[in-house]
């Protein structure tokens, strides 16, 4: 059976993922703070640890569940992430930035570890951005700065000497509000036909793993919802 | 007497500014991991600490150095950093990318915050980024990825909603090598007419606090030198 790996498999888009893959029939590993019961394997991460030791108990973990070096995942998508607002002269402005950097970065920094050692040649690694940080983002300076640095990463390991197995393909994907529940709690009046449902996240990413949605490696991949049509397109 | 803030001032470059200031009649306030006897005042941080405990810690000890909140920085100038090599097949991928954010990105959050609480309205704020993340850089993935998250910070930090003391300008200068003793120790036959002096950065700064030099407000100024000559250009 094909495995795919949710990095962030108990969120809202994570848990739409994994549920989408299993229905595809794929085994699925979750690696989040938050057990998912639907996937096949949990491996989870604790807070409060430095990158390199979450790195390397979630590396074991994933290790684990696959149960030997020959037994290899043909995807793994990185949909871990949070958002905080603010500025630099808001109270908590440290605070929100450490808390993107380590939601976001550390995420999409262990996601490309785990590719290293657990894709398959030729396998798939998508990473999520934000639309909104190709520009400046003053008003949310943490959440901005770390989807940037995310960006930046993706065209790294998009490179031919990036250290990634043969022929791995990376993108992002850069959305602008997915429609989930606490979205829809803390922006009750926004137009959410603009929201992007994860499930359409969910489509297109397996269309990548199948061939059925146009691949290009190392590209950042808008995600645009209007009138409750999501259009995916290269920036 | 003018004070002026260095953050990585007992580093290479950072030393020679605080000597360069120093010389020319400003109060100096040194903010590192070491003590550098010349600045007037060493806000010291110490290694281990999260982003939020290092900025309050030295937030407080900048407090004290400058004598009330009545006293302000004219300048600040973060030049912290390091480098480390390696992509995502490296051993110690997670560990370098850990210290780049460490040293690039959380040095460049705290001096963001230092700016709020301490620089004068109309002041200067400069980081350092580096020119060559302003392309993909697979064989340095940590270092490129905390400088692009630096760039990122900078333009956001320029816009008026930013949260800065009012009229603050900001920007950061994007240098390639610079001509220190580490990097001569490291790097003995590479062409050194094409490293830059540090003493040419300090003066640009100079330049940018008395007007002597042209001053873009949120741009990447690349830092190139060649046959000993350096150029500041925005990109």
């Amino acid at each position: 059976m094909s495995k795919i790996l949710v990095y962030g498999g108990a969120g809202a888009l994570g848990r739409c993922l994994v549920s989408h893959f299993k229905s595809k029939g794929y085994a699925v590993i979750n690696v989040d703070f938050f057990e998912n019961k639907e996937a096949d394997f949990n491996a989870l991460a604790k807070e409060g640890q430095t990158l390199v030791q979450q790195g390397q108990a979630i590396d074991e973990a994933v290790s684990a569940a696959l149960g030997g070096a020959a037994n290899k995942l043909c995807a793994i998508f990185c949909v871990a992430g949070g958002w905080a607002g603010g500025n630099a002269g808001s109270e908590d402005f440290l605070k929100s930035s450490e808390t993107m950097l380590n939601q976001s970065v550390n995420s999409s920094f262990i996601a490309a570890r785990l590719a290293t050692n657990h894709l398959k040649p030729g396998g798939l690694l998508t990473m999520t951005g934000a639309l909104a940080a190709l520009e400046a983002t003053p008003g949310m300076i943490g959440y901005g700065v770390a989807k940037a640095a995310v960006h930046h990463l993706v065209k790294n390991l998009a490179e031919p000497s990036s250290g990634l197995p043969e022929g791995v393909k990376v993108n992002a994907i850069l959305p602008v509000t997915i429609d989930t529940p606490m979205n829809r709690k803390f922006m009750p009046n926004a137009d959410h036909s603009k929201w992007t449902p994860p499930e359409d996240i969910a489509k297109q990413l397996e269309g990548y793993l199948t061939g059925a949605s146009h691949f290009s490696n190392g590209k950042l991949i808008s995600v645009v919802t209007d009138n409750g049509t999501t259009t995916f397109l290269e920036v």
